[in-house]
C-alpha cells in the first residue's frame, strides 16, 4: 500500500506509527447535498476531505515531518441545509441530518479519535450549517475524554474557506464578493471542484436558463416551512459561470497556506494567536 | 390588569382571546452572558424581551390591530457562549445550556404554543451562538405539529441585528463596523440597554483599562478548550464608550420597523418576498 | 448598578466577587401557567423569584454576610401542568415543557453554575408538577460534577410553601387547609401576588360565577388524556376569595424565615438535621 | 394452563382473545428496593402486582366479564429512591432507574400495548417516587399513538394506596398516620406483604434495636448528595411492628374495592366524575 | 425468610453481606413475547431467571462458597422480536422495547448494582434480539463506572443456549438442529419450560394444525413492515413436538455446567481463556 | 458527468428524475475498522459501498430498467468493533460509533430518503455489528414516516455476505468454514478487497508471525473491559492467506445474483418469499 495521509486508505499499524508521533488528526465534515444540475452532491464531503487532505500534506512538507497529519474518513452527511446558505433542505437529493444526530456523531468520531491517542484534532468544515452543531460534539467529547481522566487534548474548529484572504477574494470577485454564505454552488465551490473533480462537473449546463438571476436575492430570516418559491430554480445561490480549475488551485493555494499556518500556531505551542 | 403584549403578564382569558385572532405569538431567545464590567448579565434575554415587546406593540399599531402581537416569556439562558462572539462559556457568570438541550426547550415552547393554537411564530433570537439550535428546535416543532394533524403553522426565525440597515450602521459606526459577531457588549448592545434598561448600565466603568485594545482581535477559528488568552479582561469584544441612549432609540426604531414588515411580510399573505 | 441579589441585574465582576465567598445560588424554578381570569400567567415563575430573593436577602442579613445569597435567571417554562393541582396542561396558555427537557434543562443550569465556583446551591419549586424533574436534573448535574473531580457540590431542594408551618396555615385558613396541591391559584398564591405584584392580580374577578364551586372536587387518580369536565371552569382549584396583601406578607415572612433557617442548617455546616 | 389475569402466564392467542374483548390493561409499576431488615427487596413490584391482579380479578367478578381484566408483566424496577419516601438512592440494594429511563420505559411498554389493540390502560403506581415519570411516559406513549392515527385510548393513573380510604386509615393507625410516603416499609407494606408474600416478612426482625426511633423525622426538603444520617438505621420509614395479616386483607379490599370503582367509572362510559 | 440466590427474595442487609464478598450478580435478560399458543408470553424472562439461578446455585456449590451467587431482578421486557428468530414484533402479545430504551435500562441497572459495590457481574441473556442492545448497555455502564474512578468492574455478556455443547446438539435434535434463531418456542425453550414451569406449557396443543409445517423456512433478510405472511401462523419457528422435561433437565445441566467454568475462568483471575 | 448508480456522483436533478421511477436505494452501512496490516481500514465501508453499486447495477441490467438502483453516500462509520467479530473496539484505529448514535444516523439517512420520494429502500450491512442498530434505525424512520402519513415505503435489511451460498462456501473454504463472524479481514474480505481495491492490499503482510495461529479461539460470550488477551496479535480472526482475486469474482457474483433476486421478489410485487 502507498504511503497515505487518508487513513481509510492506511492499514492500522501504519496508524499506530503516525498517532504515536502526535499527529494532527483532521476529521472533514460534509453534507450529500443538491448542487445545481452542473455538479454532483458529494459537493461538501469531497472538498472538504481534498482540503484537509491537500492541509495535512503541506503540514507535513512544511515541518519537514515534525507534526505528522492524518485524514480521518469523513462525516459525509451534514445538517438540514437552509434556505439562505444551501437553498433549503425540501430540495430532493439534500439528505440531512437532524442538530441532534449530528451533534452525537461529531462526539463519536472526535472522542473515538481521543481514545486511542489522538490528542490534536482539527474538525474541518465544509457545509456552512454544520458548524454549531459540530462544536458542539467536539465539546461534549472534550468533555467525556475529561471525565476519563484526558487533558491534554486539543481541537480547532474551522471551516476551509475562512482562510481565503481578502486580497483573493477581491481577485477572484472582481465584480464583488457576496458572502460565503451564498457562495453555495458558486464559483469557489465549483472551481474547487474543477481542481480536485473535474470529472463531477459539467460546465455546460451554467449556461441553462436556470441559472438565470443569480446571485440570489434572500430574506435576512429565515421560515419554516421553507418557502420554496424563495430558493432559485438552479439550487445554487450564485452564479458558477465564472468558475476555473485556476481559480480553483489558487483558493486550494491560499487556503491550504493559511490553514498550514493556524495549524500550526496552534499545535506547536508557539502560544496566543493574534489575527493578520 | 393592564392591557400588555407580554404573554407573562396577561391572565389565560386575555391570552385565549388574542390568539383566537390568529395573534404572532413571539418569543425571545436569550441568554445569562457576562456583559463586560459596565453592564448586567440578562442583556440578551432582556433586550430581546424589550424588542419583541416593541415589534409587538408596533406591529398591532401598524396594522390597526388586524394583526395581534403576543410575546411569551423568554428563554433566559442560551447556548455555550463561544470566543469569537460572546468571549467564550469559561467566563464565570456565562451560565450556558448545552445544544441538546436548547434544541428541546425552543422545541418544547414553539409546539407547546401551537397545540393550543398559535400558527404565526416568530423566534426573535438575541444570542449569535443560538440560531442554529432554535431553528433545529423549531424544525421539530414543526415536524410534531405535522404527525398531530396540524399542518397551518408558520414560523419566522431572525436575529434582531440583521433588521438593522447599513445606511444606520454607517451612521453609527462612523469608524467602520466589525460585524455582529464582535458587537458583544459593543456599541449596539449597550446603546439599546441605555435605552430600555439604563439602571442596568454604568459607562463609568468603560473608561478602566480594562477596556484597552478593543475591538478584540480574534481567530478566524475556535479552539476547544478555549484558550483564554484570546479573550480580552473585559470580555468585551468591540468597545461600547461610543454608546448613548440616542443611538439605542435609532436602532430600536430601525430594527422594529423593519421587523414590523418582515412579519407582515410572512403572516399577511402578500406572497413571496425579495429583499430590498 | 444598584447593589441586588438579582444575577439577571449584576455585572459579572460583581457576580465573581460574590461566587468566590462561596455565596449559595438559589435557582427559581417557576411555569408559565393559567391562573384563572384574576391573575396573570407568570405566577409560579414570579413568586418563586421574589421569594428566592427575600430569602436571599433575608440570609445575608441573618448571618451578617457570612452567607452571600445570588439568584440566578428564572426556569421561567415548567412541567405540563396536571389536572390535580394545576387544571391541566390542555388549558391555553399552559405552555409546558416536557419531562426530558425540564430534566435537561435544570441539569445543564446547575452544572453550569458549578462549573464557575457555585458549591451552594438551592433548587426553589414554585410549580408542583416540577418536583421530581428538577431533583433528577440536580442529580445528574451532581453526577457530572463528581465524573469532572468535583466532589464538594451540595444542592437543596424544596417548595416554598412547604416552609408555611401549622401554625400560620390554621390561621390563614379558618375554614380547613385542602393541601397545597389544590392551592393553585389560591389564597396563597393569590395572596403573594397581591404582595410582590399588585399589578398582576385584578380580585374584581374573583366574585364571577366562574369561580362558583370552589374547591374542586378532583378525583384521586389522573387521566390521560385529560377529562376537561374534571377542571372548574376558572382553571382555580380552590378559591382566591379570602385573599389579601396582609396574608401575603405573613406567607412570605413566615417561610422565609424557616427557608432561612433550612438554608443555615445545610450551609453553615452544623451535622445532621431533625425536623423540630 | 389455567385461566389467569397475569399476561406473563397466558399465551398469546388467550390474550388476543381477551384484548379482542377491550380487556383493561393494568400495568403494575414497582422497584427494587431496601425495606428494612424484616422484608425483601421485591415488596413495591410484588405488591402492585398483586394489587394489581387482585383489582383485575373484581373487576371481571364485579362486571360479569364486562370488563376484562389483565395484569402485563410488572416494571420491576423504579425511579431513584429518595430519602423522604424511600431512604434514598444510596443504600445498598435500591438499584434505581435514571428519569428518562423509567419515562422510556413506561412510553414503550404502554405504546406497545396500544399498538396491539389495548385502548384501556391502568397504570397501578407502588413506590412514591415513580408518579410523575410515569405520568410522563403515558403522556409521550399517547401522543405517539394519536401520531400513529389512534385516538380512543385512555389511561388512568393511579397508586394504590390513595384508594384506602379515612375511615380506614382511621381504624388502622389508631395512633394517628403519617402519610403515604413515610409509609415505607411501614405498617401498610408489610402487613401487605404478610398477606400476599408470608414467606418474604420476617416480623422478628422488627423487634431488633434497628428500629427504634421510628417514625423518621425527616426535614421538609430533600439534599443532594443524600445526607445519610437523615436516613434511620434499618431504612424504614415507620415502624411495622403492629403489621398484621389482617389489616393487609382489610387494606387490599379497601383498595380493591375503590379501584374497580374507579377504574369502572373511567371505562364504562358514565360520564364524569366526582369525588366521593 | 430462606436463603435465597434471589435478590428480589432478599432482604437488603443479607444482601449487602453477600455483595460485601464480591458476589457474581446475573442478571437475567428477557421478554414479552408470544410463544405460540403452547406456553405462556413470559418464556425468556422466566427460563432466564431460572438459568441464572441454577448457574448461581451451582456456583456457590462448585466453590464452596469462594464465589457467592446473586441474582438480580430480571429485566422483563426485551428488544422487538425479529422474524428469523422471534416471529416478529407485529405479533400481538409480544411487548417490545425499542432499542434506546433498552440500552438504557441495561445500563441502569448494571450501574445501579456497580455503585453499590458490585465488581462481578454477569448479564445473561434469553432472547435472541436483545443481545447488541445489552451490549452496549453494558459498555456504557463501564464507562460511566470509569468517570467515576471506579475501575475494577468486569462484565461477563453471553446467552444461556451457546453453552449447550455440540454433542448434546447431536442427541436432542438427531434431525438435524437449525440454529438457536429458529429454535424460538421449539424443543430447547419448550423443554425447559416443561422442567421450569410445567404449568405454563400445555403440549396438547402441539398437535394443532396450527404447527404444521415447522421449522419455518424464513428469507436471509429482514423486511419492514413486517411481511406477515414468513410467519407461521403457531408464532413458533421449530417444532415443539419432541419436547420433554427430561430434554429440559439435560439442556439445563450441560448448560449450567460450562457456564459455571466461564464464569469461574473470568471471575476466579486464572488468566485468559481458549475455548475448549 | 458520467451515468453511475453512485448517489455521490449523481447531480440532484439527475437523482431526481431516477427517484421518479421508483428507484431502489441501497444505503451502504460499514466501518472504519482495523483489519490487520495488509488491508486498509476502509474495508467495511468500500467493499459494502462496492457490492452495493454491482448489486445496483445488475438490478438495473437484469429487468431491463424496471427497476432503477441507486447508491446512498456510505455510513462509513459503524458500531464498537466486538472481540469475536471484528478483533475489540480497543484496538487503536478502530474508530466506533454508540449505539444510540448509529440507531440515529441510520434514521435520518432513511427518513431523509424517504421524506423526498424514495419507497423502496435496502440497507446493506458489512460490518457484522451493526445490524441490530441499523434496524432499529430503519423501523423508527419507518415509524416517522407513517406518522408523516407516508406508508407506502418497504425497508430490506441485508449483510451481503448472507448471500454466498453454501455450494461457493465449499468450494472456497475447503479446509471449513468458521462462520462469517470469524471471517473479519479474511478470505471474503481480503479477496474481495483484491478484486475491487487490489492497491489498498498488501498480501505480503499475510506471511508475517503476526499472522500464525489464526483462526483465532474465541470464547463464547463476551467480556467488558475487552481483555486484549484474546484477541490474535494481527487483528484478524481468520487467515487470509488462502485469498484471491479469482475468488473475490466469484464471492461477488454469487452474492450480487442472489441479492439481486431477493431485491426484486421484495420490490417486484410478487408476493411472499419462500427461502430455496
Amino acid at each position: 500500500m502507498k504511503p497515505t495521509v487518508y487513513m481509510e486508505e492506511m492499514d492500522a499499524f501504519t496508524y499506530r506509527e503516525k498517532l504515536a508521533k502526535d499527529a494532527v488528526v483532521f476529521i472533514p465534515v460534509g453534507a450529500l447535498e443538491q448542487h445545481g444540475s452542473h455538479m454532483a452532491m458529494c459537493v461538501d464531503a469531497a472538498l472538504t476531505k481534498a482540503m484537509a487532505g491537500a492541509t495535512a500534506e503541506a503540514l507535513v512538507a512544511d515541518t519537514d515531518g515534525a507534526l505528522e497529519g492524518i485524514v480521518a474518513a469523513p462525516i459525509n452527511y451534514g445538517y438540514r441545509s437552509q434556505q439562505r446558505s444551501g437553498g433549503g433542505f425540501h430540495l430532493t437529493g439534500t439528505t440531512s441530518l437532524s442538530g441532534t444526530t449530528l451533534i452525537a456523531l461529531a462526539k463519536d468520531v472526535v472522542f473515538g479519535l481521543i481514545l486511542h491517542g489522538a490528542r490534536k484534532i482539527v474538525l474541518m468544515n465544509g457545509h456552512y450549517e454544520n458548524y454549531q452543531f459540530i462544536f458542539e460534539g467536539a465539546e461534549l467529547a472534550l468533555e467525556k475524554a475529561r471525565e476519563n481522566g484526558i487533558d491534554d487534548v486539543k481541537i480547532q474548529l474551522l471551516s476551509y474557506w475562512d482562510f481565503v484572504d481578502d486580497e483573493t477574494i477581491e481577485a477572484l470577485y472582481p465584480d464583488g464578493f457576496t458572502g460565503w454564505d451564498l457562495e453555495h454552488a458558486g464559483v469557489m465551490e465549483t472551481s474547487l471542484m474543477l481542481l480536485f473533480h473535474p470529472d463531477l462537473v459539467d460546465m455546460d449546463k451554467t449556461g441553462d436558463a436556470l441559472y438565470d438571476g443569480l446571485p440570489a436575492e434572500l430574506p435576512n430570516y429565515d421560515v419554516l416551512p421553507i418557502v420554496p418559491g424563495y430558493t432559485p430554480p438552479s439550487g445554487c445561490l450564485s452564479s458558477p459561470v465564472e468558475s476555473s480549475r485556476e481559480k480553483g488551485a489558487i483558493l486550494r493555494n491560499v487556503a491550504v497556506k493559511h490553514m498550514v499556518e493556524a495549524v500550526k500556531h496552534e499545535f506547536s505551542g508557539e502560544g496566543d494567536y493574534h489575527e493578520v
